[in-house]
């Protein structure tokens, strides 16, 4: 097994933001490969992130961004649990990714909870009634008709968007990351979007 | 009577930004008082812009404002006619000063027409109890009706609530003075206020 020195521990920490044993930990568990002990910090990361998702988010910020000297502007309200967490620069760079995100993207909803059942039945029916006409067997429509379904939930809900910035994640791979490093649960409360002249 | 100057006619554009013969015509009007040159020419703007008011405004500019580090912010939409209006440092000037006005005030709607009529008789229909209860007699009670309609019209709407960094006008006045000073229509369109933790 590589020995794990204090520089390499300090690096990982720098990093990811972990604590030194953490850091020593996930670095002794990859036999000393920093880009493994990233993921693996990741994981437990992920892993403490969700037991946070339960705890209550009424502290943050709201921020705004404005796009094309005035065109587009966005409103947002990121939530998490302290003010002293919202005073970060990690959480103050969140919140502006995010509203570039929403002006950039054009999400709808934060959830797919969020959206009326009404809507998601309409989008149903619209591709069965589709897949109908071109023909397809009953016994697939429903199967395709939930792949449609991904998409157009991957399209609307802004945590399911590819991330502007970095395709290769989810919005919501964003938030965990920084649930992760942060170590408070983080909640995208509400967002607005007005585009100039739009009705 | 007074002479008019050429000095004269550029000091009061430059405070008014009307039109060179409008302000020859409103200083020989007043015999050369710039105070009340300045009155006249408002007078004509304000015949002017209602006539505007008419015309469509789909120009504009989103402006933003956020409070407090973050613990409270406004998006608002405001329309004009034409890009270069938007440009203008009196526009902007505007946008910042009604962002500012929707922080401090917390105005729920623009105008009176935004709001819904089951929200006005809502609120007639308390003061009539509330008055009733007093033992107030009938035929005054719709009369004190109409008063306190108005006060809560002065609360709730935006263009009738007191500018709050001249409590002297209302919002609309300095709406009417930016029309009279721009030449265009201009319209609140929308505005949103988050504030934190909101329910």
């Amino acid at each position: 097994m590589a020995e794990i020195t204090a520089k390499m521990v300090k690096e990982l920490r720098d990093k990811t933001g972990a604590g030194m044993m953490d850091c020593k930990k996930a670095l002794q568990a990859t036999g000393g490969d920093m880009d493994k002990a990233i993921e693996k910090l990741r994981e437990m990361g992920l892993a403490s992130a969700r037991k946070r998702a339960s705890r209550i988010a009424n502290q943050g910020k709201i921020g705004s961004y404005i796009h094309a000297n005035g065109a587009l502007g966005v409103l947002v309200e990121i939530n998490c649990e302290t003010d002293f967490v919202a005073n970060t620069d990690e959480f103050n760079a969140l919140l502006k990714d995010i509203a570039m995100q929403i002006a950039a993207s054009n999400p709808l909803y934060v959830n797919r909870e969020d959206i009326p059942d009404e809507v998601v039945e309409k989008e149903k029916e619209f591709h069965r009634n589709q897949l109908k006409k071109e023909g397809k067997p009953e016994h697939v429509i429903e199967r395709i008709v939930e792949g449609k379904l991904k998409k157009y939930f991957e399209e609307v809900c802004l945590l399911e968007q590819d991330f502007i910035k970095d395709t290769s994640v989810k919005v919501k791979d964003i938030i965990d990351s920084a649930i992760a490093k942060l170590g408070e649960n983080i909640v995208v409360r509400r967002f607005v979007r007005f585009k100039l002249g739009e009705e």
